[in-house]
């Protein structure tokens, strides 16, 4: 980034900004640290903390010179990069500029007394505890979409979406997802008749230690830097903190190591993803990840195009045997790592039911959203529709019904639709990548994973925001977002 | 804490200086976690970002507004803890306000970077990598220290010595190390005479593992309350965080369990002051430690008054057998404890010695402050020093010389006098709290460890900074300091 003097409008925006990216550098060590180390002494003073710094970040972010000098710095000679710079500091000025500080503040704080109570709320499956602070909570995140919606003029449940994935719709969503629920069911349906016939494979115990061992070698095969960044364990994986020095965690099960290493396969993809931001832009918004759906694909490219594949287990298996001690086959960790099986648990589901936990909450969301649905009433929609989508029984389980995230009880809605549109761009960047590459499976059996990580850098880490999401995804594959790759690889590799 | 609405201005300056304590939270966690958590790659943005941090809390304790209102608030009805807090308010906004931003944000920014390459430079032994940050960081402490001795009419080293001990002078301390130099020379002498004859003991090597396991069971016994604060490893140990949430650092010595032991139990004694500060005047300058001397009063009541002597030792041995089967009796903990010998590290050194490391450091920084000592002339007057108080060859070993404290390397001068005041204070607070009580030993042997803290709770943590140290000391000893009571503590443990 070179500044001109005759850029000074452009230059004083970039200097404030790179201000925000250090407070928000303490924002992200606020949250991994509140997930990962905090006692819960700690719990009150930090939420307040953590709200007076949402405050100022916000008072920062909507600062009163920000708007002329955006129009200022328009007039000014930029080059394209600079010009995608400011569009995202324009982008993030609106986002920020249409909602009030008291607001900001007093959801920033209600969310961290919330998820603190849930935490243990959820361990005793006590709804009638959670129930009135998700309500609480509910009556801020309606204040902040009807603020938002007016100020943006879009629907209230659209102006959530736009938090995490810019230019996103609703009517967009309906239509990927009305497709998705027309061959989703069936396609479920087949692939455990063909499955049905696979006897379940039964795991040893392994010693969290023993696992973190094995998680710390696979996220060194798939290039994760350890000077630039943890692995810890916190109770919900996440992968925070910043670009050289990311935290990513994970939780470990004795009974069952295979949900920990997959979630640490999924974290080491949004780490790369952070890790391979351009350095030159760090601190800038046209520096950071383009969108959620965009970070997810990273993370699902990693967990189920690369994961789940047999040319990833096949490499990952001798890893298993030296930690472990493991005697599992490539068969079957094909096996465990391809079964189909409806679940509670979004988090622990296979790839093709995944969807499913998706569409639910897309469509409870969006009746919290706009009032057709009452808090009260969730554990009911849930288990309806649970029952419909994936044939299972939820009633009185809340923990593993509507507690089992810790989206609501932050008060982050308009997320979750991120998931499978990321898990949709993440086929469409393989398919784009083997055009040009050959099979994924072949590069790692010759040793060459690296090609698929530069791949990666090339056309969609190193870009940043630089490129709108659009043009991102189709200068990578030609095209925008095309659903029918999704498709495609669920039935390339489930129906063969 | 009620405010009456006839008190608008206090009011105000009280909601001001909360906010600044949210921010002050987020530096004591971006301090824990440089110094225990973060990967290399975070140096550089985890620099930035406290710098910046550090001129946002500087701003906020200089808003103009502060000065006005604190004249104002002097015409309003306070009671005595609320007039109390405006004193410490006026002390914390002058502090403030007679550094500029920008050499706030400066030395800042430096120190972390100076600390992160000390870190390295000190394992290499890399005086000649070290002593150019350090010069460079000694421009800005130089230039600190001028501004503050210009504004409150002190000498430079004594404006330093402000910023950890309000009120204390290089007089006062000259004249109080001056009687320390005449006897303690002698007292070490006679001392290593009478342990002439003791055989060294030797120890066997303990896993860190189960020296962390001994640990913590010790701070159990010391009352730490592990809901309110964590215990982990750095390379040089701290008791940091915040009141609800205190972090505490050892480092384990495999070869040597009994340093870090005794490193638990000195920086349970600052958690404990910490943690038992005035709940109700949280995030006030009231609230807060009363001064560093103070704070390592309490550090070394628990790791020297305590920790050190019989009673103690009978109470840990125990635990010693469970977690470590050690076969250590009594009389050779005790043996290990009281030993008397001259060594190289500060940190290390038995309580009848250390006081030699800090006259040697007090005469280090009048020069390096005053300009008759250089940094590079350093390592030669260290081990003339080292020579003369110590009777210890130190040339080119700097990484256990000059280089071996934090403090400097961070840009910290003006501490260390605080060491020894504090040993100082622990010994009256002893002495007077035998007054009342009876032999502390006797208590600890009738399992009444309790009743120590209780009189610590009652006379030094409960009070917060709501006195001054002298009145302070005065109310909980009938005296101000006194160094009478360090003499004779250490003769009567040392000489019979
Ligand atoms: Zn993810
Ligand atoms: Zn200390």
């Amino acid at each position: 980034m070179t500044h001109s003097p005759s850029t000074p409008h452009y230059l004083h925006l970039t200097e404030h900004f790179q201000k925000i990216a250090h407070f928000e550098h303490l924002s992200a060590l606020g949250d991994w640290d509140q997930a990962t180390m905090m006692p819960i002494g700690g719990s009150e003073s930090r939420g307040a903390a953590m709200a007076e710094l949402a405050r100022h970040i916000h008072e920062l972010k909507t600062d009163c010179f920000i708007e002329t000098s955006i129009e200022q710095a328009e007039e000014e000679l930029l080059d394209s990069h600079q010009m995608s710079n400011l569009r995202e500091i324009r982008y993030q000025f609106m986002q920020a500029n249409v909602v009030p500080a008291d607001l900001v503040q007093a959801k920033t704080q209600l969310a961290y007394r919330c998820e603190h109570a849930w935490r243990e709320q959820r361990a005793n499956n006590d709804w009638q505890g959670f129930k009135p602070n998700l309500e609480a909570l509910m009556k801020l995140v309606k204040e902040e979409a009807s603020i938002r919606a007016q100020a943006q003029e879009l629907t209230p449940y659209d102006a959530l979406l736009n938090k995490f994935e810019p230019g996103m719709t609703t009517k967009r969503l309906e239509h990927i997802f009305g497709d998705l629920k027309s061959w989703l069911p069936g396609l479920i349906e087949t692939v455990q008749g063909l499955q049905a016939g696979d006897s379940k494979i039964s795991l040893a115990k392994y010693s969290a230690r023993s696992q973190e061992a094995l998680g710390r070698d696979v996220m060194a095969y798939l290039g994760f830097d350890f000077t630039q960044g943890r692995l810890d364990v916190s109770s919900h994986p996440f992968c925070g903190g910043v670009p050289g020095d990311i935290r990513l965690t994970t939780r470990y099960d004795e009974a069952d190591f295979t949900s920990g290493l997959m979630g640490i396969v999924h974290e080491t993809g949004h780490a790369r993803y952070e890790q391979g931001l351009p350095k030159e832009w760090r601190g800038q918004p046209a520096g950071g990840h383009r969108s959620m759906a965009i970070h997810e694909s990273q993370s699902l490219f990693c967990e189920m195009q690369l994961g789940r594949g047999e040319g990833f287990l096949t490499q990952i298996q001798p890893k298993l045997r030296k930690h472990l001690n493991s005697q599992l086959t490539i068969g079957e960790l094909n096996h465990i790592y391809t079964r189909v099986k409806p679940g509670l648990i979004r988090v622990d589901a296979d790839e093709v039911t995944y969807p499913c936990h998706i569409l639910l909450r897309f469509e409870a969301e969006k009746g919290l959203v706009d009032g057709s649905l009452d808090v009260a009433d969730l554990p009911e929609f849930w288990a309806e529709h649970m029952k419909s989508l994936l044939g299972i029984d939820t009633r009185d389980d809340y923990r593993n019904g509507c507690m089992q995230d810790i989206h609501w009880a932050v008060g982050e809605l308009g997320y979750f639709p991120s998931y499978t549109l990321g898990a949709m761009y993440a086929a469409q960047f393989r398919f784009a990548m083997e055009a040009s590459l050959g099979p994924v499976d072949e590069l790692l059996a010759q040793g060459n994973i690296a090609q698929v990580f530069d791949w990666l850098d090339k056309n969609i880490w190193s870009q940043g925001s630089l490129l709108t999401t659009e043009e991102l995804v189709k200068r990578a594959t030609g095209e925008t977002l095309n659903p029918k790759f999704f498709r495609r690889h669920l039935e390339q590799r489930y129906l063969k």
